[in-house]
């Protein structure tokens, strides 16, 4: 591939055919991000939170010459002092071939859109502190860093304990 | 009250008829966390929120001598790379006179009671950095800080913009 092509995309909702590419995707992120031994995803895991019973994330894919390239998967949050939902990126992912092109903007363009659409006032994500070259993207975007919180998880063992008390 | 008294309490699942209680705790929640400015929730859209045909929320309410006098309210967030669900705690509050009493330890331990019963692996929240007594109360349960991540928000004048370009 000639890396200075333009490379041109269209992006669309996901469907139930997209499942295994974005299972190829998360599995990229998870590396980009050193988190590979986190990944236990599995496709009928994912074709299930996605397009099952109860749906419980959505996503958008980005395609290139029918090519999927690239993904967001989201969820609803929520704020108690706004009492209003907003929308929470879980993941964001384009490959490295096809970074520069302006599709990570492109998504991110077009789920502001989707909050605003569902009178969302917020849109959040989470970022790894030492990934600079995405945060620098993020704030010229106009987003702003939750300095003053910190996430605290209660997960495996820590966790089956408290519940074993319950 | 004599704040040395023993102070019995029984938790249960929200109701409707707790949207006013809930809706005066976060009130007060935000007051402690020095974000009043930022509280615009109504009963209304609490209501419909926790109980409306879309639930976005749940929510768990202490009484004590049947007055509301705590609350946790809560939803499922998801990971990617655990293709699973894990419970998202938005708001926990006890009130001031009622600390101390177990009731916020008891509260987190029914989310995680709830939480397993749901197969999540993960339970988390949010929590102010400059809130050491919160902050030493999770660890002593086992919850850990995600050091590495910082969330970024996209709100205001900076979403509308991005938005109106999608």
């Amino acid at each position: 591939m000639d890396r200075n092509a333009p490379k041109t995309y269209q992006l669309s909702a996901a469907t139930a055919v997209d499942v295994a590419d974005i299972l190829r995707l998360i599995r990229a992120l998870a590396e980009y991000e050193k988190l590979s031994d986190q990944v236990v995803a599995t496709e009928a895991a994912l074709q299930e939170a996605l397009f099952g019973a109860t749906p419980r994330v959505e996503a958008l894919v980005a395609r290139s010459a029918s090519r999927v390239v690239g993904f967001a998967l989201y969820f609803q949050n929520y704020s108690t002092f706004r009492a209003r939902s907003g929308v929470y990126l879980e993941d964001l992912f384009v490959e490295p071939e096809y970074r520069g092109s302006g599709i990570g903007q492109a998504l991110l363009r077009k789920l502001a859109g989707i909050a605003v659409a569902r009178g969302c006032e917020r849109f959040e994500w989470a970022v790894l502190d030492w990934n600079v070259p995405a945060i620098e993207f993020y704030q010229s975007l106009g987003a702003r860093p939750l300095d003053d919180w910190t996430v605290y998880r209660l997960g495996g063992d820590a966790l089956q304990a408290l519940a074993a008390q319950a």
